[in-house]
This record gives structure tokens, sequence and C-alpha cells, in this order.
């Protein structure tokens, strides 16, 4: 999963090989900067008004002055998968700092932020998709402002870690017993054929797919309720799934190694997949169906 | 205040112009990293044993593979020290981070990690010491593992700006009027000869010049009673100061605009002032007492 060569920054295109940043910079001495990653399917993006108003949000919350205008940084991601000729599905991940700066907490005066922005192939994990994976649970310790997509991620790395020693794919966070979200991603149960998630308050991400996913339910008349579930409500769930922009809608099977409800898919995760397939235009002979056994 | 040519690394000293990292750093991407600052007094360091404890301390907790052994660590400050011909007053800034590898949130395996230590400048602030600054309140939103010194310092740089967008010295943090500590500092409250203080849990900084003042109150008989104090408490507190390597024993004379006790500084305060010049070994002609004003 390299990455393309042609990185777009702040001021120009440069080759991947030649974009260094001093020790004096800001994302590296107090992660002050904010992210996102965007999904391209065959080349084009997906959901890419939500990751860039998300973006701007974020840089608002912090007071990031942001390099470009919106419209320029719609030209500039076009630009950056004409330069580097994506065809394929990929993601783009980009961060913006504060600029670099010698250290002090205050913002620096007159310094211009630092952005880059690079792609890297990613194929959709279908075996994963089709058949579920498992997770662990663990304190949500993180800030109360989420919401920022910010660079600040050490408590999501130390989770993500614990779920990853243990075989897991993700860590589903929660404070004092309420589930939040996932360390890098959106977290639902489905009960009696509603689906439960936490709201969009200040303390998770406002996902873009979770967005979708609001949507879909909406459009298939499924009960999307926003009000946190317990960690206690996990073993009478009938399904639970993460959503996030690189692991789409992802069945969860096992918590704390335990199935949940028998280690099967549910039906409601399979129609919310299938719903998301339509949504980023997918096509039939690249749907993850293909990988789904007859249950 | 400019850094010293030389640099410390994880592998060599480097001069400061040759030190650049790629944008695929943990430090950079996550802040997947840790941190000191480290007073130096006359070419010598300060507290020097209680940083490098609470740095591995933070490595430890983290998970973080340190570059050096702890007497290697020792061995290698020193060498920066004298490399750069230190002599005057300064500081060292150190930062360790889980290196440089493609972003992906759990720790990546056969890494090392990246290391670098400088020195810069710095003179004690002897006018705010001698007259007190003031500050701001504001929400602690930070996580909950504040004790470890990690590069997520998001949202102390805003509490810090927002501070110094009003002409402040430092914003005082509190969990629901609760106080913790401050941006950048550790915090006290003097009342009826008590000095009141956060415990030493894990949601503040365990400060290295905050475990010297519960010394200097032992050695003076002056009750140090770690229970937090709360917001409102500051209007009938008696003194107010702050502590930090960089700031040493700082007293605090007005908060959200009002006057501390007068807006004078009080005796316990400069006693601890005095109490610190002595432990850090500062001559009398460089005391910060020939800069307080007959009160």
């Amino acid at each position: 999963m390299s990455v393309y060569d042609y990185v777009l920054t702040e001021s120009d295109f440069v080759h991947k090989d030649d974009l260094h940043y001093p020790f004096e910079e800001r994302g590296l001495q107090f992660g002050d900067g904010i992210y996102e990653v965007i999904r391209v399917y065959n080349g084009k993006y997906y959901l890419i008004d939500e990751h860039v108003e998300r973006l701007y949000r974020s840089a608002d919350a912090v007071k990031l002055k942001m390099p470009f205008s919106k419209e320029e940084m719609y030209q500039q991601l076009d630009a950056l998968l004409q330069k580097n000729e994506i065809q394929n599905d990929a993601k783009v991940y980009m961060q913006i700092t504060r600029g670099s700066a010698p250290r002090d907490h205050a913002f620096p005066l007159n310094v211009k932020s630092n952005l880059y922005a690079y792609v890297q192939d990613l194929s959709r994990k279908m075996d994963f998709m089709a058949e579920g994976v498992s997770a662990i649970t663990r304190p949500d310790v993180r800030w109360d402002w989420c919401y920022i997509k910010s660079l600040n991620l050490l408590p999501n790395v130390i989770a993500k870690q614990e779920a990853s020693e243990q075989g897991c794919f993700e860590a589903i966070l929660h404070k004092d017993g309420e589930v939040t979200e996932c360390s890098s991603s959106n977290v639902y149960m489905v009960r009696d054929g509603k689906v439960y998630t936490h709201p969009a308050k200040e303390n998770i991400l406002h996902g873009c797919v979770r967005t979708r996913m609001k949507q879909f339910c909406e459009d298939e008349s499924i009960p999307f309720v926003e009000e946190p579930f317990r960690v206690e409500d996990i073993q009478d769930a009938d399904e639970l799934f993460l959503t996030s922009s690189t692991a789409e809608v992802m069945p969860i099977v096992q918590v704390d190694g335990k199935a949940v409800e028998g280690g099967q898919v549910g039906s409601i995760t399979r129609k919310l997949q299938h719903k998301y397939e339509q949504d980023a235009g997918i096509k039939e002979s690249q749907s993850m169906f293909s990988h789904v056994k007859a249950q």
C-alpha cells in the first residue's frame, strides 16, 4: 500500500521523496492539526462534500487557517487524483497543521499552515465485510472534543494496538459503560429491528459514513435511534456493526471473545452494506456480496 | 530564543539544519510520542532525575521503546550540553516518537523510535515572578491520562491561546468546576496557611517542580493538602500560584479579571520561591528577589 508519487502541499505538488518537515513543526510537537481520510472508488471520490465540510468545521473549531478556499480544495483534490492517474480503489489522506514555528503553546504569528495530501491504493476488505470481524471493549479515555478530527490520536492508537494484539479488528470504546464509538470508526447496535448509535455530540466523530447510515435507515424505514447503548447491552444485541471510510459497513460478530447472536451477520447489516454499495456506485462485478457464502 | 546547533537524535548528534522528518512520522500523524522539558541553570540540569524517571514512565505507559537505557540517556543529555558549550540558563526540549512508518493506528513492526533533543537559551521570568501574572479559567477537555507527558497537546494549545488573547499568562483548567491544573503547569491555592492542589492522579501531569513543592512545604511545616479545590474557591483564596520547569514558582494575582487577595503576592508563595532558588542553586546575584519591590 505504497504512496503515489505526487503529494499535494499547501503550495504545490511535490514528489513524495522530497516532502520533509523540520523538527519544529506544530503537528510533530503538539499534534496541532486536523486530517481527513477520503475514499476513492474507481478513481472517483466518495462523500467528498461531507469530508471537505467536516475538514473546514474541524479547522474552525481549532482556529486553524486553511491554506485553500473550499473551491480551491476541491480543485486541488481533483488534481491530486489526476496527477497520480488514479483509476482504481484508493484513499486520500490529508492533514493540515498550524505550521512550522519555534515551540510555544500559543499560536505562532504570521506562520502559514502546512498541508499535505497523498493517495494510496486501498482494496475493499471483502472477506471481513462478508464474514464479520471481532472487537474488544475498552474505556474511552479520549478528550471531550472528538468531533474535531484532530491529530491527537494517541488514545486511539493505544486502543487499536490492544485490539490488534488480541487478533481483533477494532476496540469499542465506552465512557463508564456507555458506548461512544470505536478507535477509528462509529459503532451501531441492532435490536428489535432498530439501529442504535451514540448521538452526534461533541465526544464522538461525526462520521461521513455514519451520516449515510442515518439516510439509508430512513430510506428503508428502519428506526435510527441516536441514543447511546451500553457495553452490557451488546450481549443481547441482534446485530452489531461499525462504519468508517476505509471499513465501509463492517459487521462485528464477536466482542470480548463472545459471539454476537451466534456469530452470524444480520439482515439489517446486510441491507446497509447493500445500500452502501449502491450509494458508492460500486459495480456488480466488484460487489462484496460475491464473497458472502449462502447462510 | 534560537536553538543551539547540535541536536541529539536516537543515532547521533546532527546539525539542527539537517534534522528533518518524513511526512509519515507517527509524531506528525498521531501525536504518537512523549516529551520532556528540562531546565538548565548556569549550564547544569535541574531535577534531571525527576525528568528522566518521568520520561521512562511515560514511555512505559504508551508502550514506546526507548532508544537509550537510562544510563545512556544521562550520558547523552550531558553530551548535549557539552557539545553546545552551554554555560548559561537554558532549557532542553526532548521528544521521542514511535518512529517513521506508513500510517496505521496500530504500532508498526520493526520500526525504531525517533528521538530528538535540543537546547535553547531561557532567561528567568524575573518581573513576572516578582509581580505575579493573570490567568483565565477554562473547562478541562483533555484526555483522562494527562499523567503521560504525551505529544497530544491540542487542548493545551487552545487553552493557552485563549489565555494569550486575553493578555493572560495561563489558563486554569477545571473539570466541572474542580481545578485540575493549568495548560502547561500545576496550580495551587493557599488558604488559612495551607497549600491545596489536585492529587497526582492520572488526570494531571505529575510535575517535577510540583514534587519539590511538596517537599518544600514539608520542610517548612506548611500543610500540603492534595485535594482538588474548586473554581469558586479562588475568590476566597489567600494566595494562588502555579509551577512548571520554565515558569518556576509563579504567583497568580488575577483570575478572570478579578484580583486574588488584593493582587499582592502572598508570603507562602514568596517562601516557596525562595526555597526554589536555594534548591536550584541559584546565586544571590541572580536571585529574582532583586526584582521584588518592597511591599
